[in-house]
């Protein structure tokens, strides 16, 4: 099917996804679930290709990891879909309601957004993943991932359509847009067909699409995540929230990037964070301040202090204040995910108040920024623009809502 | 100053706006609102000298009376700043706040956008309205009026800043920004500068920032309001809904535009309400069936479906069943404010479930669907997207969210 076919399909699939209840919706989940579990042998098959093209093409060793497919994959792609269909349903929620003085009634209620499209990078788990949450929450998915995912990617849908027809539910509620870069062009320009686009990948992806885009955009961005050492730190805490925030999982988006130390704190803590850091094989990129109370500190270049490393590298500055601190967030900040550790009341509270970031963290890891920490059970990304949804994002994040407004023939004077 | 300077300046008044109290802006409001009213006699020369202009480049006079300003109507600017200080500051509310298994608080709390952009046209009205709005939600506004009101609108920019000044409060909290289109252009493209642009207009201008901006917008958009009188409608409440929608005020957003039919309820109800529309001053389009219910009935073009009409005009049609009905409003749609009367539940739920719009009215007029009316006390336009906001947008509208994450230490393991 062309692009356009499939986004009036995916319309009409919509009206009928609005309507669903939740046992429905669950029960297409399970379906889904049974369906891509019993295409296991299909999936591995069509996925060695791919997995085989890219090797091939000389596609680094990292990237083909996230390509690739084993039985063990596939059973969290099928678990997910089964996690979801135990979630409780965004749709009919109601977020407030009230009477006017006339006796009219308002009532405000999530509903679905209608068709979501969907623009990622290699990893053929978010095509299982984003059908479920686009379905959960009522949404028909239009979903456009990598070409280098393409034959993994086919198999994929071709079994949740199975299991969603088998559920006696609408297939054109999943797509995969396949085609060249034209695809994709006229998925971003959809306006009016798609209603929401939210790009899953690197900062080249999200720029395209936020760019390129007339239908709406939830940016799902960058993290270049500070951590503040206050003059009133608890010396052990930094140190265990460091070592945390930056070497538990380096790859992502809510890691640490950059780490500032007010110079009162310095000598106490850098001798040993250096000390703890360097034996985790973590590099520092340092201003001279830092490099002066360890070995090691590789001197940092004005714009690593914007780097989203992603690797076990990390920028570090000593300010003399925490109004230099702030200056620094303020300026380099990408709005995701920022820390503080400090014992001082007042300085946890100014720090609360003036970051402008989607989350703020007083003596926390930013590693707990994340859907499935918060408790969500389900996340699409992690937003990190102002507009409808700021940090992570579940399934109530993947409705909008609507007005009913209910009378017995009250008119306006 | 030039626009990137505005702008500039408006996001580090940012800074100092969304840290201010409820007290503090709303002392600054009553300041801007002492400024404007001190300022009158220089608005209506100022005005006078664009009414002018206006008249001389023989603009229609129905636009000319939009620009005009009176004693009576900067009255009323002073009086919606002062209401805007007595009603709730959104910023700060706590949307909800959980605990995590580790003991660690998460909270999401309001916060303002930082910068917004308005573009608007001829009534500067809109000026003071939209620079209060944006002060008592912490944001700086960027207000890009229309040329016609130039002389008004920076007049109304000076006595507003002066307020602010009086008030102890940043005065680039409030820009006008002049200068050719390509500042507009400018302030569509400031992403990163500018976090939300509303337009607040016609369909042209609402168009025109949606296709140019690379700033997320809100659409404040155009309503082909419908009104489905379905087969079981009580017919007097019909006719009173109908005349209410259709003429109490013709030239806003929520009136109705389409009136839809049911062929069973046509032979009661349409000769009273062509009736009743004549002598009110209506010109009916209709179709064939229409027209055989009464006199004066024109023959409605298949585009007139989609008319935003603003005036004493509607289009009619009699349907042969509810699902042609819905049928119909899918097509032609706005997705602003769509209404049934009827006596039967099922109806009623089925056209609430299956009706995608802002607003979904049972029983009572769509002009209900209104900022003042739903009791927002401040109304900065009727959001027609999905994104952010959908229906009549009041402070709480205009604010984003933070996570704020509290913890003693706690790492993610």
């Amino acid at each position: 099917m062309e692009f356009r076919d499939q986004a009036i399909a995916a319309r009409a699939a919509a009206v009928e996804l609005a309507t669903l209840r939740r046992s429905q919706k669950d029960a297409a989940l399970n379906a889904m679930a049974d369906s891509l579990a019993a295409a296991e042998s299909e999936l591995l098959e069509a996925n060695a290709v791919d997995v085989a093209r890219a090797r091939e093409a000389g596609t680094e060793e990292s990237i083909v990891d996230r390509l690739s497919l084993n039985p063990d994959r596939i059973r969290g792609m099928v678990q997910g879909l089964r996690d979801l269909a135990a979630l409780p349903d965004p749709v009919g929620d109601v977020v407030r309601g009230w009477k006017l003085g006339n006796g009219v009634s308002v009532t405000q209620v999530r509903v679905p957004f209608g068709v979501v499209g969907i623009i990622y990078e290699a990893r053929p788990n978010v095509t299982a993943d984003a059908a479920g949450i686009c379905l959960k929450s009522g949404n028909a998915a239009l979903l456009r991932g990598s070409s280098s995912a393409l034959q993994t990617n086919r198999v994929t849908v071709e079994a949740l359509r199975r299991g969603l027809k088998d559920a006696g539910v609408t297939e054109d509620a999943v797509h995969l847009i396949e085609g060249d870069r034209d695809a994709t062009t006229e998925l971003m320009r959809a306006r009016g067909l798609v209603d929401v686009l939210i790009p899953r990948g690197g900062a080249g992806l999200i720029q395209a699409v936020v760019d390129g885009s007339t239908v709406p955009v939830i940016e799902t961005g960058t993290g270049n995540c500070h951590i503040y050492v206050d003059a009133d730190a608890d010396v052990d805490q930094a140190l265990a929230i460091l070592l945390n925030a930056k070497t538990q999982r380096p790859s992502v988006c809510n890691a640490a990037e950059t780490l500032l130390v007010h110079s009162a704190a310095a000598p106490d803590f850098l001798p040993r964070a250096l000390s703890a850091l360097r034996q985790a094989g973590v590099t520092v990129h340092g201003d001279s301040a830092t490099a002066g109370y360890g070995e090691g500190v590789v001197p940092a270049r004005p714009d690593e202090y914007d780097a989203e490393y992603l690797t076990l590298d990390l920028a570090a500055k000593v300010v003399g204040s925490m109004d230099e601190a702030l200056q620094h967030i303020r300026e380099h900040t990408t709005g995701h995910s920022e820390t503080i550790v400090t014992r001082s009341r007042s300085a946890a509270d100014r720090f609360v108040a003036e970051v402008d970031a989607a989350a703020v963290l007083v003596n926390a890891s930013s590693r707990f920024v994340d859907g499935g920490e918060f408790g969500f059970g389900a996340e699409i990304g992690i937003s990190t623009q102002k507009l409808h949804a700021r940090g992570p994002m579940g399934l109530q994040e993947m409705t909008s809502s609507k007005y009913v407004v209910e009378g017995d023939g009250q008119v306006r004077s």
